[in-house]
């Protein structure tokens, strides 16, 4: 008989991961606090959208879920910058064919939660983890059930149950940091029974400090998003009536407010959400480990989350099939090996931030963007951009930060050069060189 | 009727901003989760000292219970290097009369809890906070009984249950790190009814990546510590039987360990226990608030844990006399004022790890004291070394971080000068243009 797994946290990662460990012939169960949305009344009129791109189709595929998820997709070649006169730019996120797939959080949950049943997993929903006995492997619900087995993987999400009673074991290092933004979620409806802005893109108007992002959906409506601060001015603090909130955005986002005409009611009857990171190590004790959020929740500003949350799932099933599904080797060498890369995604989605809110419609920025294109035009292969190893590629992202931080170093040292002059083979080799340690 | 004070945690800190509090005319409560040590059968084998300073002294007199505490305090003039020989070097902590104070944790403990009833507090014991109502400041004990109060103070140390309710509220930023390093305590006991080492020193056997300190109790007794890694070789993990721990002394510390006849005893039967820092911010929600190690537990190589605790409440004090005690001024105010001082602390003291384990017995860390003590004898009031500034001074910590990054920086410029050449004019002007900002 094969081991049993315990699942807690019927996310996205969870129920992926269930997918492929119970094809692999293992015992699973999913434990999931929440109530089954099938069963239950969820709010249709809210949609969350998330990107989904080539680290997060890559364990689709693996886990044969990825041909009933592809119809649900809507590609985005890049982004369309709006600026303050409604001026539109273009921006490709890859090469030809290479794009993001904008895809709503329900639906791809609900398509993985059923093929995780269909595979022969059971799902226990309305099971709360109150407690985790780590020496007997044991997980304790709040119904009062209690659970042994033999492998426990936490996929609980950013305020992970089985994360925070690792907090309070010894040696655990932990951090949970909060930025100064906020977020609200706005809807555009569709207009004249169609999409009401371009649909096969990523619409976004950069703002300096706030910025707003359009994805599109299935039903031709856009999920709106603003990441703006909490306090200052302007901010969420200081919009306080309607009539602040309308000016505000007549200001500042005049061609999506036509779009949202109820966009003060919504305003005020949406929640604003704060954005939490948080990091620790190790991310096991015993048999019980961490995958996903659980482990590393980040900033959505690279649209990595989820997909380095199912990168996850492939690394750990790739690394327990190599080491024979021994556990007591795998979890230590997982959570050791995997931390770099979930640091760097962690740094660069903060980062991204700055570049989508802010440098996106800045000269500068511009101009290092035009530099890089002809780089990568003369060197296609040497010279991959920063978004594109990490939305485009498998390249480790601790490899691809590296990289991408001497990519900028050269540029800086080349950007000044008058454009006739700039010599790229020089380019090329400084970049070679600093990329092996010189 | 003044305000209803409740002050979670009976420790050092608690308890002595309740004696002030207390003589300021509130109604002052402490709940402490422990059993009252003079009724229970506590360890008395067991005794942690601390080095009390400057920092710590002055709000000891501003309760009015320092001469109480003098007769218990064994001044400690500087730190006695002992070298793998038994050679001896003797370093000063300041200038002639400076000097930090062994205490033992235990009797100040007991001796400011009971300034605290003398002065008519109520110290409620077996009292363990189990929630907070931050909105309605009401806290819940695992007995039942529920207290409201006009204000909460969480003194509850690095694992503080006040702030753990925090660290869930939404916005709240924590970490928790541990060191690659834990201790264990070890004692020396009388020789021949005398001090086994020579009382008045802070002794330390520096070691590279380890060490072993020793502080004089009033019973004649040294405690020692090993300051020592968790894994590798030689480490905790390494050293596993009575043979190991022997040879290991011997080796390293064959001085200490002639004093120590049952050292492999006393290793195997003495916890190990590991080092946390801890940082959060803000300190305050509502009409709750964080001091001490509640709010910033630090490592304990400055000597400044206690110091940084006592000197959180004469500034709390002094900032709500002067806000007239409208604790809706003073909260944010001192969480936003006091953190950067704490983060100095924090900083300076996992920094200070490696100067005493390492650095104390390298020449280059020698000839860089040489200079500074030349430095400070021309220009006494000027250049105060770092160390004096964080054990001797009011300075805030930040800036005291601040002055002594510049020194280092001062010092390295010139450190390569032949000795005949120093141009101190030319050292100091530096120092000078640099700390405005030049």
């Amino acid at each position: 008989m094969k081991d049993k797994i315990s699942i807690v946290g019927a996310g996205l990662v969870g129920s992926l991961l269930a997918v492929i460990l119970k094809k692999k012939g293992f015992q699973v169960q999913i434990f999931e606090k929440r109530s089954d949305p099938r069963k239950s009344n969820v709010d249709a009129g809210r949609s969350i959208n998330l990107a989904l791109s080539h680290r997060g189709i890559r364990p689709l595929k693996l886990a044969g879920v990825f041909e009933s998820i592809e119809p649900y997709l809507i590609p985005m070649n890049g982004r369309m910058m709006h600026d303050e006169s409604g001026n539109l730019t273009f921006q490709p996120y890859g090469k030809e064919g290479q794009f993001i797939n904008s895809v709503s959080r329900a639906q791809l949950n609900q398509l993985l939660v059923e093929s995780a049943e269909e595979a022969g997993v059971e799902v226990l929903f309305d099971h709360k983890c109150i407690d985790v006995d780590f020496d007997e492997n044991i997980i304790e619900f709040e119904n009062g059930s209690k659970v042994a087995s033999d492998l426990i993987i936490g996929t609980d999400g950013a305020f992970s149950a089985i994360r925070k009673k690792l907090q309070f074991t010894d040696r655990f290092n932990f951090s949970q940091h909060y930025i100064e933004h906020g977020y609200k979620e706005l809807c555009i409806e569709p207009n004249n029974n169609d999409f009401g802005l371009e649909p096969n893109y990523l619409h976004i108007w950069p703002r300096g400090n706030f910025m707003l992002i359009a994805l599109p959906n299935n039903d031709k409506t856009f999920t709106c998003t603003l990441f703006f601060p909490f306090e200052g001015s302007p901010s969420f603090e200081s919009l306080s009536s309607k009539t602040d909130v309308d000016s505000f955005f007549e200001k500042y986002f005049k061609d999506a407010k036509e779009l949202m005409p109820d966009i003060a009611e919504q305003f005020f009857s949406n929640p604003t959400s704060s954005l939490i990171t948080t990091k620790c190590e190790p991310w096991h004790k015993n048999r019980s480990i961490l995958l996903g959020d659980a482990a590393h929740a980040i900033v959505p500003f690279y649209g990595q989350g989820m997909n380095s949350g199912f990168e996850d799932v492939r690394i750990f099933i790739e690394m327990s099939e190599e080491l024979n599904w021994n556990w007591d080797e795998i979890l230590p060498k997982y959570s050791a090996e995997r931390k770099k890369d979930a640091d760097a995604i962690s740094e660069l989605a903060l980062h991204n931030f700055i570049e989508m809110r802010d440098h996106v419609g800045d000269p500068t920025f511009l101009k290092r963007k035009k530099l890089e294109a002809q780089i990568q035009e003369k060197y296609p292969k040497e010279w991959i951009p920063l978004y594109s190893m990490v939305t485009f590629s498998d390249l480790p992202y601790s490899e691809a930060l590296r990289l991408g931080k001497i990519q900028k170093r050269v540029m800086d040292e080349f950007l000044s050069t008058d454009d006739q002059n700039i010599d790229f083979q020089k380019i090329i080799d400084r970049f070679n060189t600093l990329k092996k340690g010189g």
